[in-house]
């Protein structure tokens, strides 16, 4: 039975929300590509999830509008998957998600968001206290924090553990 | 296979996240009891889910602190379940999750979100224009928006079709 069928008669637009992006997996797909994720064998090792999940997963994003299919080989075609406006607007749902976790269960930090121009860590609402201004998804400066402790043997864990930007592509290695 | 399981892997607070927060049907469960809902009967009608199913939300939740069990009658014993203050740390990842829904997908307003001492519809972040200040959950008032068609069968549609604040106990008539 699928997500959306069960939230049907949910009159509210967090459910229909939830239709589109509350399967499992989903918002941890759209995160990684927040990270700069766009090569399903990224995806598939950082995920560790089947091959079936992941490539439904990324054909609902893609027909959502979240992701967008880009060709960027032609032989053999090799396609990547990337985040567009729509899926980077649900940035302050993620962060906020993250940050509820961090604050309500006393987690040690595993990553902090920073804003590339200065260096300040970003408030509550996405906010920069030092420019006085939501710094934009791209201006966002992903840095490895205490608590993380990744996978060695995750080529996209490993990328993760340098300082980046949001959405800039993510360099793996990988095909 | 239990959701948390398979997100164990993932070095991040959102992941942590959904294993507390992610399986379906939680978040809604979160949403009701954010306006107000408490008993055990309302969240039945409203969502519409299998009694166990519910049940297992429910425990779950109250396990995880994010709604707590309190006695409201004792013969019959009747408990009810009341928001926390962990779970209405969740109400900026919920509201921000329905404005994207809203404003990407062109949907028509089904409730608003205003500042209940001004009637200033809310920010992007919680805020309100009018006064400069982020606005604390028990001071939301949600009115009924244009695009919204409850269900008259269900009386926790229709108690909702009143404006209310935020927390404020539902009054629907049922046990």
């Amino acid at each position: 039975m699928a997500l959306g069928k069960d939230y049907a008669t949910q009159e509210c637009s967090m459910a229909r929300a939830l239709e589109i992006v509350g399967e499992r997996w989903t918002l941890l797909v759209i995160r990684d590509a927040l990270y700069g994720v766009r090569r399903y064998n990224d995806f598939l090792v950082h995920l560790g999830i089947p091959r079936a999940v992941l490539a439904a997963r990324l054909h609902s994003l893609t027909e959502h509008g979240i992701l967008e299919k880009r060709r960027y080989q032609e032989s053999p075609p090799r396609d990547e998957y990337v985040i567009t406006g729509r899926g980077i607007a649900l940035w302050p749902t993620l962060r906020s998600l993250g940050l509820w976790n961090r604050e309500q269960y006393n987690e040690v930090q595993l990553r902090s968001f920073r804003h590339a121009d200065c260096g300040t860590e970003l408030g509550p609402y996405g906010e920069c206290a030092a420019c006085g201004t939501v710094v934009p998804v791209e201006d966002v400066l992903m840095v490895p924090g205490p608590g993380l402790d990744p996978d060695p043997a995750d080529p996209v864990s490993r990328a993760l553990l340098k300082p980046k930007r949001l959405l800039q592509p993510l360099e793996t290695g990988q095909v």
